[in-house]
This record gives C-alpha cells, structure tokens and sequence, in this order.
C-alpha cells in the first residue's frame, strides 16, 4: 500500500491522554501500512492561548513573530506524540514545517504551500519511522517560520498526502459526514461517498469536518480522502472526483443548516449601483464576512451576516447611506447539496413544497 | 561600540507584563549600542510544564522529542519579546536556535556549542534590527533541534558574544555578586569586579546567578561579562580575567552558604581502595550528587551530599558494605573564595579563629 497521511485535529490530541490514544490508533493502522506521515494540529486551546498572550503585548502584533509564536503549537503536539509512539516501540519522529520541507510564501499568518522537499520524510520512512509533521506550518524562502492561517492542518495533510502520492485520512469527533447534523435531526444518516466538490459546499457553509481549502486542493491533485472517527476504524465518509450517483435515490446528499444568521434590507438602496460597490467594498476591509446577497424588484438590497456582526454591520451602514436599514434575526439559512441535483430538476420546487406545508416563510433562495 | 549580548533568565520574562518592561530595558541599551543580540530564556515555569506533560506520556521520554518540546518555551518569549519590541517602534526580530545558526553536537538534553554560524544574525543587523535569539537551543548536523542542559541560556549567550567578539550582560534579580547572600548577612556587598575563576568556583557553588559552565566558556574566549539587575541600569558586578586585587583588602571576595547538606561517615571503610572506588562509581552512575569527600587518619570515610539524598545514599551504602555508616545534617558548608588568598597566608586560621571564638565545630576542610 502506498503512504498514507493521517490527520488529527486540535481535539484529538488534547491532554496526554487523548495524544496515548491517537498512539495506539496509528499503532494499529501501521500494521496496514508500512508508510506513514501523521499530522497533528496544536493541543485543544494552545492556540487560542497563545494569541490571548500576544493580544496582551499588542493590539496589532507583528505577523512575522506571531508565526513564531503560533507554530510552537504544533511543535509541542509532535514531539509528545512521538513519545508516546516510541514508548509504545513503534519508532517514530517528529518534524516540524521546515524540517518536514513544507515551503511557503504569502503573507505571514496566512502562507500558501509553494512546495515540499521530500528527503527528509523520504529518509525517514526508508528508516521504517513513522513520521509526524507539525501542521499548519512550514518556512518561507528566507528561512523565516511561516503559518498557513484558517484550515492549516487540514491543507499540510492534503499538500503532504499530494506531495507523497498517497491517500489522506482526516480524523474528527465525529464518524464522518452525515445527510443533516444529527443534532437536528435524529433521522441522519452517514454519507459514505462524496464528490469533492459536494465537500467543499459543505464544508464551505460551516461543516467545521474539514477545511474547504484543504478539499480544493484534494481535488486538483486527485488526493483521495477519508473522513473517519478519531477512536476506531469505521468506516467513515470518502471523498472522491466522481460519485456514482443512484440518480433517483440520492439527489440530495446533504441539508446544512445555519442558525446563526441575521437577514439586512436596505430600502430602495439598489437604485445606484456605485453606492452599493461602495459598501460592500468597505465590508471587504472589515471581519465581517457578508454571505447571501440579493436585489428585490424594488431595488431594496438584502444581505446575510452572521448575528454576533449585528450592530458593526448597522453602524457601516449608517455611516454609507441614509437608506433605511431593517434587519431579521429569527431566521436560518438552509443549503441543499447535491450533485444528483444537476441531473435532476424539480429539487427546488420538492423543497418549497416542504415550506409550504409546514407554513415555514422564506426570503431568499 | 561593539556587539552586546544581553541575556534574560525565565523570571526576567515570566509573564507578559515583565516582557514589555525587558523590552522598555533593551530600547534604553539600544541608544548606547548598534548591534544589540538578545537571549531570552523560557517563561517562568514553562519548561518544568513541558517536562511534566513529557512525564505523564513516558516515565522515560525519548531525547531527541524532549528537545524539541523544551525548545517551544523559548521560542514563545523569543516571539513575544519581538512583538513587545516592535509595538514599541523598535525593529527586531526573532531567531531560534537554528535560524541563528548555533550548531551543536553530543547528547540529545545536554548538548554542546560546536560552532555559530553568523550570516543571519550580520545580516539582520545590518538591516538595522535588534536581534532576539533563543537561548539554550541549537542544531545538530541532521538538522534536529538540541538544548544545551543546565545553563544552557548562560551559555548561548556567553557563546554568541564570543563568537560576535562583543560583551555579555546577564540581567538577573539581583544587582550583581554579593560578598555573601544578603539574605544570611545584611552587611554584604555588592562586588564590583571578578575574575572569571572566582565567579565559577562561586556558581559552582550554587550561587545561582549565572552558570559555571557559561563562566568556564566566557574564560576561555575573553568575553567581558556583566551580571545586572534586571529592572535598571545600575551597576552590576564585571568578571573579567584578571582583577586588581587590594592585597590587603580584598583577599577574601566572596562567602557562600549551602545549607541543604548532609555529612556521612562510614567507618573504618577506606582500608580497601578498590571497595571505596566501587562504591563512588556506583554513585557516578545515579543522580546522588557526592560532594566534599575526605578520609580521616583512622580510615574512616566521609562524604557530603544533598539532604534530599539522605535515603538513597543509606540503601546505597548499605547495600554495597557492611561498615556501619552514620552521618548528620545539622551541619553547613561554608565556601570562603577569593583570587587574593593565593598572594596571601593565613586566611585559613583567621576562619578557624572566628569558628573557635564563636564555638562552631567544624569537619571537613
């Protein structure tokens, strides 16, 4: 079998004890495999920690030193998870980003993967270690460290899994990716195959299972990947370029919803257009991230935020325009997805339908 | 004027608060000084944090994992540090061991400086910035990551400043080296200058401002060293190579108090050499540290060591011979140092002569 990345997140790693368990996961998967290269995030809330220490020394710290900074996260997760495997004596080794080879470039905080010097794993692995990579991070050309922002660890697996022509194994808190969150409805079923590109819907609207980043690049270099629990071997979700799709069966793979959601509208604002540029121009400089946006015949504009952007989002706007603003915040959004949807219509109209009949009113679709 | 090196010990840095008051110290030496380099140590309690995560992983945590966990500690006051600096307005950056090019060599926990190579460290000088370097981590030749053991930030840098041809100024709690601990006689003082050797033979001796082995090192490649009050620019104590010594004076420069000490006695054990060097090897190979040794006329042999040792040392002894073994801890070890007493005689008796007039006994010499 070829090398197989395997990936855990924040969660899985922890305390010590958490880190004994992955051991003995990956202890059980080598059996299987006799290359392989596991990437860890950094322990639970280290780094939430570690940037309530820099916010303490500035507002605005130096993005570069953050990278320093953030990357000891990772750093500490490899090096006790090593221990662990090696006092399980299954020999094993730590890399962090520059030693692993991962280059980047970009701004700091945010890098991309540029590319990945294989040597050293190569090495490694011809060694019969297993390796384990510090996520999230690498080096940038002047040998400064570098982090790779939102969905780093997830992007380092995929770009390794890539690099090494393998597979990439993501494992979370949960058994992979299901029809609806369970939470919400107890009917929710495991979805075992998915297309990328479904994927990245989901995980783009909040799945929080896997970075959309991360999925992209899964698709554009062909990485097979595998969402499964953190605890076991279930079969969990596999995500590929194609899925055969049962066309009458499995339209619909799966309905996200969104509850934390406020719903703006601007009177008559659509009427001049270089106004409304403005504003969302504006918008793009701040955090707050607007989402569905749309014009209604009589040129009111509507958009979608998340709720906590509430009164930043009222402030802007006040100081753009002297349209008045009106805003709902009793109400959720609701994604369809599917890629059987493409082949077959009438999915939108099944859907009102449902709306109809249980009188749920809706705004924008 | 040339390089300096200025080092900050881990309570110099224990929080983020004491940080930016480091940094407000630096931006005041910065004014004196072009090339500045500064040696951060980890964060208060860090490292012992480190090593009990390490230890509920493995009673035994490989050695080469331990080094890269220990080396997050300062890699995080580096980063921070930089950010405290650069909040500031002044331009710096941070390096850690490998960016700085300090290459090591030997066992994994305890390394040793092979050489440092500059081209980072001219560089970013040149570019005008103050350079924040980790102490107490280097690299090996694979391109791991090492800590130096004991002393290690002492001895970064000792040996950055050696290898910079500049000067080191070790910021401590203290102002500087006392005649004897203020805190056992408030008549001390502070001791303006030092030679390299008096210094090592006081940190040996547990005087905990700076390490022997960084002395040693300073000695050995002439860099003028500093030790200063953490919080000022008052002046501190100077070590250098040969110090103008008042004969009369000055013959006498420093009395250190250990009091965690416990005497043995085994009796009549010296007849046998080979049963006597058996027994100190053993100790050698465990972590009981045997100090002042000594065999009085009637073969017995005496030994010192730390209180904490005193069970260990019993079953030792006792499993090695059947010679009865005694010892009391009601005793002190007093060091009496100073470069002058070799240009002069009689210090010996007039030591004795206070111990005679104030009825304290004395063993061991």
């Amino acid at each position: 079998m070829s090398t197989i990345v395997m990936k855990f997140g924040g969660s899985s790693v922890e305390n010590t004890d958490r880190i004994k368990e992955v051991a003995s996961l990956i202890s059980k998967r080598k059996q299987d495999c006799r290359n392989l290269v596991i990437v860890v995030s950094a322990m639970g809330k280290t780094t939430n920690q570690l940037i309530e220490m820099a916010h303490s020394i500035s507002d605005v710290p130096d993005k570069r030193e953050m990278d320093v900074l953030l990357s000891t996260g990772e750093q500490i997760s490899i090096s006790l998870l090593a221990m662990a495997l090696n006092a399980q004596g299954l020999e094993s080794i730590s890399l962090t980003g520059w030693q692993a080879g991962i280059k980047t470039y970009g701004n700091n905080t945010k890098q991309k993967i540029a590319d990945i010097e294989l040597q050293r794993i190569h090495a490694e692995h011809q060694a019969g270690k297993i390796v384990i990579v510090a996520g999230f991070q690498g080096f940038d050309e002047e040998g400064n460290i570098s982090t790779l922002g939102r969905g780093g660890s997830d992007t380092s697996a995929v770009a390794l899994a890539a690099a090494l022509k393998g597979e990439c194994e993501i494992y979370t808190d949960v058994k992979g990716i299901y029809s609806i969150d369970p939470r919400i409805d107890s009917r929710a079923k495991l979805i075992p195959e998915l297309s990328y590109e479904e994927t990245m819907e989901m995980a783009g609207l909040g799945a929080k299972i896997i970075e959309a980043r991360a999925v992209d690049l899964a698709d554009r270099f062909n990485v097979p990947l595998m969402i499964a629990l953190n605890t076991g071997m279930h079969q969990g979700t596999r995500i590929m370029k194609e899925v055969d799709v049962m066309l009458e069966e499995n339209v619909i793979t799966n309905v996200s919803v969104v509850d934390d959601v406020v719903l703006f509208n601007i009177e008559k604002f659509g009427a001049k257009a270089e106004e409304v540029l403005e504003l969302f121009n504006h918008f793009s400089t701040t955090d707050v991230n607007i989402d569905v946006i749309s014009q209604s015949f009589n040129d009111d504009i509507s958009f979608t935020t998340k709720k906590e952007d509430l009164t930043e989002v009222q402030d802007i706007v006040a100081h753009f325009t002297n349209h008045a603003i009106d805003y709902k915040d009793d109400v959720v959004k609701i994604s369809v997805i599917g890629n059987g949807m493409r082949y077959q219509s009438g999915v939108a109209a099944s859907v009102y339908e449902v709306f109809a009949k249980n009188k749920v009113k809706f705004y924008q679709v």
